[in-house]
């Protein structure tokens, strides 16, 4: 049994990545693979209620830090639960955030020490690293009007003003810059189908899909 | 302004605790001090809403590693909240369970690496750790018995079984018998007032209370 590839979109907040793992994943399948589609936080039972927890409420609810260790309790439940067993029997997955965006809202945006962020990633992600990720760029006003729009209960960094969503889109670019052989930036921009297809050009040549 | 004392209950279920700060807090006040009383998991609000979905359902609803996760999150935050403000403003700070919880839970009885979990408490703790632990110890039989007694929702770690609780009890040990400065072995199996009375020996022969 082959094991599977590990496919994660990454950005900020509004840039469509929850439209565009529905395209991709359609893609997929249609050129015969078993898919799974997910999303951090989140995509196990266990996740999705810490994901209640960390996504709701004023900004100021948990600090970085705090923030930090429930994005990656959130995660190694989502591994173990969901994202290995997929890989493992040949499945390709589709992440919409993973460890990235703990590395760029903590992190980057959010000042947590990167020892604490390296000393998790290599204790917690183990070998489950992303094949390939696709950087979701534009600029933060427009985003953030976007997430606005469809505006729900889910609030929490949407609220931390646009100084927060500007470190942000630095410490994506930041991401993208140094791990140039996993991570394409998909100018997050155009519309839905000139997006669909920049991703599908990403995921053809780096992966070697043809359909 | 002085900063205040820190200590710390630890021990398996049924050993008494909850009890024993309560009669140590009476203790401390008539001496004179400030004191909070809070406990672990929870202790702040966040921390309260973690508890409550780490320490319900199914035994096997979180694997050890992602319990440790959890619990270093609510930990956090409770420093940041409850512990550490208080230390600062010169209170006596008595907590039923920290960090010593999460080496004999997880790491001892649970396997966890404990690389991972000296790594969290270098980043985590940073500068707040106890002056003072008080060791429980009383065969799990006993404690089992008795914590099954007031059973209530918050029974994930009741229902590991014996041998967990055996090895937990072995990782207790442990802990004291590597940090003899830090902690004292409290024997449970005693009544409510011998227990109290070798609390009260303990915390006045270490800190220097009279009362």
């Amino acid at each position: 049994m082959t094991r599977g590839r590990f496919m994660t979109f990454e950005g900020g907040e509004g840039a469509g990545k929850s439209t565009q793992v529905r395209r991709l994943v359609a893609r997929l399948q249609a050129a015969g693979h078993e898919v799974t589609a997910t999303r951090e936080p989140g995509g196990s039972p266990g996740a999705e209620a810490i994901r209640d927890i960390v996504l709701k409420g004023a900004a100021d609810r948990w600090s970085p830090v705090t923030e930090t260790l429930l994005m990656y309790a959130a995660r190694r439940d989502h591994i173990e639960r969901v994202i290995r067993p997929a890989l493992d029997r040949g499945a390709w997955v589709v992440c919409d955030r993973f460890a990235d965006s703990t590395r760029a809202y903590q992190g980057g945006a959010g000042g947590v020490d990167p020892a604490l962020i390296a000393a998790l990633e290599a204790h917690i992600l183990a070998d489950v690293r992303p094949d390939l990720t696709l950087v979701f760029d534009l600029p933060p006003e427009v985003g953030l009007r976007r997430a606005t729009e469809r505006a729900g209960p889910e609030m929490r960094f949407e609220s931390k003003g646009l100084a927060f969503h500007q470190r942000l889109r630095d410490a994506f670019a930041a991401i993208a810059a140094a791990e140039p052989d996993r991570c394409v930036v998909i100018d997050g921009t155009g519309s839905i189908d000139a997006v669909a297809d920049a991703v599908w050009t990403a995921v053809s040549e780096r992966l070697g899909v043809d359909g």
